[in-house]
């Protein structure tokens, strides 16, 4: 069988967008005489449209949308993701459904059996289990049709499992012969290898092909990274969709290709890819033609400039230095050898004016109190209350560069260097942004040397450094990792890391600042578990006093 | 048989100090010579810990303390919800479970069989279902013991079912004798009404009696109203437990008690004392002694103001008024008024100075451009940035004073006006402010008449007035409530207001600003479709373009 895999990037309830590029790609397959064309999750929808599934005239609209898209189609099947419904009496009766088309009509409904709910997957909110498995039988194959975590629960390959079903399983006993699954799968570091992993597992122990069609796209935080994968009854990889964009890619099962070996390149190389998607897609999909970044001088502000620049291109990056009387010289010159080695336009604005200001204003308010973290608070939200009018009244969007670091101990002012649209770097650890920043610099010097080799500092006051009132980086960073991606806690935290001391005073810190966090802008998740809609931690509580 | 029922407020993961305060109520019970004590759904953990249930270390430290609390019983039973855990190897293996426990030992763990996961509710995410019902013979009675959502689902009451089984009905089918549910069902208006007329229907057709305990107080967002119910088996309500805070109330079934006729009051009584109560659990959480508030001369400040000082004391709130060149006099000399009705402390910090020097350093940055909204948005982030710098100083909570018809449509200052710890307001339509500050004033006047009487305006320009650009408020109030509350889209709404363009307009205000409520300060929730973390739509997408 002649399979096109058609890997789009969806706007999320875009549904005559959407029908147009199934519409597209289904026709692409014809010209090019396929048996089957295929489209990924929800691709008519987007993932995820959350409580739009509970709009009845959006549910409609896409029932709609879906018929006329089987009108279409000729003895080509086309298989496709959206939502139906059924006329049960009891739960919400909608699906996350594949369609089978051909020759006019839906042929086949399946929907998705496994419906997660962890971490960002909250799809119990809005649909329901289906109720059976079906195969259907096309042109000599028997088709086994799955959705995305459907095929995730093999007993074979979890040594514990999420769910008592295993839906793939029963199609593989009822006698599939061509496993079919659609997809729409976040991107995580490690996630791409482990999706080969599995599915070649799986593949090989049923003898069965797979064709498995991934969304593509950042959706707000979410990166869908594409890379379709299609298996041979061998377990071996033999397509490959593109990484971070759209594609269309053709599986002949009839056919022998040579193996594809490696799904996933470096750390640096895909968490760089993932980011730049976020930030250009955020931007399109918003229609916003420019960015706005605020530079320090800092490492984090540079790499976002530079994902930036490879997002939008050096003529829809505008960066503005807004230095006080404790911005150094060198944090001013290192900015503007960046904003040179990028060939971006820059404005620089000096601040101490408008702080001196404002504290000469808040000085009766003050008295008494000695000088604190108050100062440093307002002159970073005097650069927030400047970026932001620069930003509105030119309409660009401006972006934020607070890393994981600092988003998690709060290293961070609320309405200060945490204004902004889009948190670009705020999954990813400080010590990673430096990797990221030296595979920027792989050919040749893009951030100025000098940037990264400074001490962090966030220049708030004089001779200040970030490890003044933070570990250093290495340490925090592992501490991070343990408590945020690996569920650990403090007994087990301290004991790895031999110092109960700073363990309990770095968790406080995440903990109390989960306040901070709860007002940050969207952040582009790249890690297991990033801050915002997959951590779901309460501000108030007392567990960690 | 003779009950006691503990209406606690605990505080989330705070395992010591709710343990403490579930012995200290079990105690109270043996006093009283008791056959049962019984404590509501998650008493030892408090709703809703979120994450913290995925952590190891959080529930062995919530298991050791059920277990300590269950030697310190005597032959009197005591029933309080906990979480508990089971060795299987599919699934979370974590139950929301209640636990009876006599004579020094945990005897009967009945999990929760019905896990809500639609609004704020996501206890999917954490929690199984359980695996069975049992019931259990203790001191002549047959006690059915389910876990709120468990009696949520009664075929008799509701037209459309949420769940297939009914745990309850099972548990009847049983034998049992006396049902207990013990709960954690988050106010909004109209909800204890409903409550009672289930709880009515069920013990009528079951002609058992129920004892319904329910957990009180503001948990960030969401506020628990206590008032638990006590039905005998003709469907009558006996007992009910005060409203918005803590109490102990005794409930003997072979005792008659008279009828409780009435168990909510006023929209507007109910709605203010819950936001009082949200207010001030809020702060005493999280150890905020005083709150700060900018007060514009409007009536959303006010209101805030008022039900600030109700619940912290006059003491305890400072505001500030922060005149521009565009506050009217009237603003000002209203809100001296309303501050002298109060008897609370205010600064006077003109901004103008601030405004202006912003505008004179952004001149350059702004050239050729025309005055906009971004003018507008500079005074409202002068306000926030020094509302802030007070708040940081003095170590007070600065509380932001949007009501929900603006949040709705952006028609609020990100980083300005937005600024703040909690949205006490803002799940309250202008319209019904005008409600809470008439019944405030209800027996003197508190809020000055020309406060509520003046035509609302954010004073951000000459002559503004809010309708220059939002429909009137009883219109946009209207159209926010069909598609929020009711869950009803623009078809449906044009017809029921006649006027398609104004509804278009009003619904793509509300879905472009979704941006603007992402980093908004939590808001107490007092409706049925509070914005925040019980409505999930996506900043992203193309449905109404």
């Amino acid at each position: 069988m002649k399979i096109a895999l058609c890997q789009i990037n969806p706007i999320i309830g875009d549904i005559e967008g959407n029908k147009e590029k199934i519409l597209s790609g289904y026709k692409k397959g014809i010209e090019d005489k396929v048996d089957l064309v295929i489209f990924p999750e929800l691709a008519l929808i987007g993932y995820s449209p959350q409580d739009l599934v509970e709009k009845k005239e959006f549910r409609d609209a896409v029932i709609k949308a879906s018929n006329e898209i089987a009108e279409f189609t000729t003895d080509v099947g086309l298989i496709f993701g959206a939502i139906t419904e059924d006329e049960d009496n009891v739960g919400t009766n909608i699906f996350n459904s594949a369609l089978l088309c051909y020759k006019g009509k839906i042929r086949l409904t399946q929907n998705k059996t496994l419906i997660p709910n962890y971490d960002v997957f909250d799809e119990i909110r809005y649909f329901e289990s289906a109720k059976d498995t079906s195969l259907h039988h096309f042109k000599g194959e028997v088709l086994g049709i799955s959705i995305c975590e459907d095929i995730w629960n093999d007993k074979d390959y979890w040594k514990k499992r999420l769910y008592q079903h295993d839906p793939v399983e029963k199609l593989v006993k009822q006698g599939a012969t061509l496993l079919i699954n659609i997809s729409a799968s976040p991107y995580s570091y490690g996630k791409r290898f482990a999706r080969k992993e599995m599915l070649s597992t799986l593949t090989k122990e049923d003898a069965l092909p797979l064709v498995y069609c991934c969304l593509v796209g950042a959706q707000t935080e979410l990166i869908f990274d594409g890379a379709s994968m299609c298996f041979n009854d061998k377990g071996e990889l033999k397509q490959l969709g593109k990484k971070y964009e759209e594609d269309y890619l053709i599986f002949d099962t009839s056919e022998d290709y040579s193996r594809v070996e490696n799904v996933e390149a470096s750390f640096e190389e895909e968490v760089y890819s993932a980011l730049v998607l976020g930030v250009k897609d955020y931007c399109k999909k918003l229609n916003f033609k420019k960015v706005l970044i605020g530079l320090s001088g800092g490492i984090d502000s540079a790499l976002v400039t530079a994902i930036a620049v490879e997002a939008l291109g050096k003529e829809n990056v505008e960066v503005v230095l807004l230095p006080s009387k404790y911005s150094s010289e060198g944090s001013v010159n290192d900015s503007l050898k960046l904003i040179s080695n990028l060939g971006i336009s820059h404005k620089v604005i000096p601040i101490q004016d408008v702080v001196d200001n404002l504290i000469e204003l808040l000085a009766p308010s003050f008295e008494g109190k000695n000088h604190d973290t108050t100062e440093e608070n307002l002159q970073s939200r005097s650069r927030g209350i400047i970026l932001m009018a620069i930003a509105n009244k030119h309409g660009h969007l401006l972006l934020t560069t607070g890393n994981k670091s600092e988003m998690a101990v709060g290293y961070a002012t609320l309405y200060g260097d945490m204004c902004g649209g889009l948190g670009v770097i705020a999954d990813v650890y400080k010590t990673d942004v430096y990797r990221l920043a030296e595979f920027i610099n792989r050919d040749k010097e893009i951030i100025p040397q000098e940037i990264i080799e400074k001490a962090p500092s966030a220049e708030l006051k004089p001779n200040q450094t970030d490890q003044d009132t933070l570990p250093p980086y290495d340490l925090l960073d592992s501490i991070l990792r343990m408590y945020l991606e690996n569920n650990k806690e403090f007994n087990e935290i301290s004991q790895t890391i031999g110092d109960s001391s700073i363990v309990g005073k770095v968790l406080r810190m995440v903990d109390f600042n989960e306040f901070k966090r709860r007002q940050a802008a969207p952040a582009l998740r790249i890690s297991n578990k990033a801050f915002g809609y997959g951590r779901r931690y309460p501000i108030v509580q007392g567990w960690r006093k």
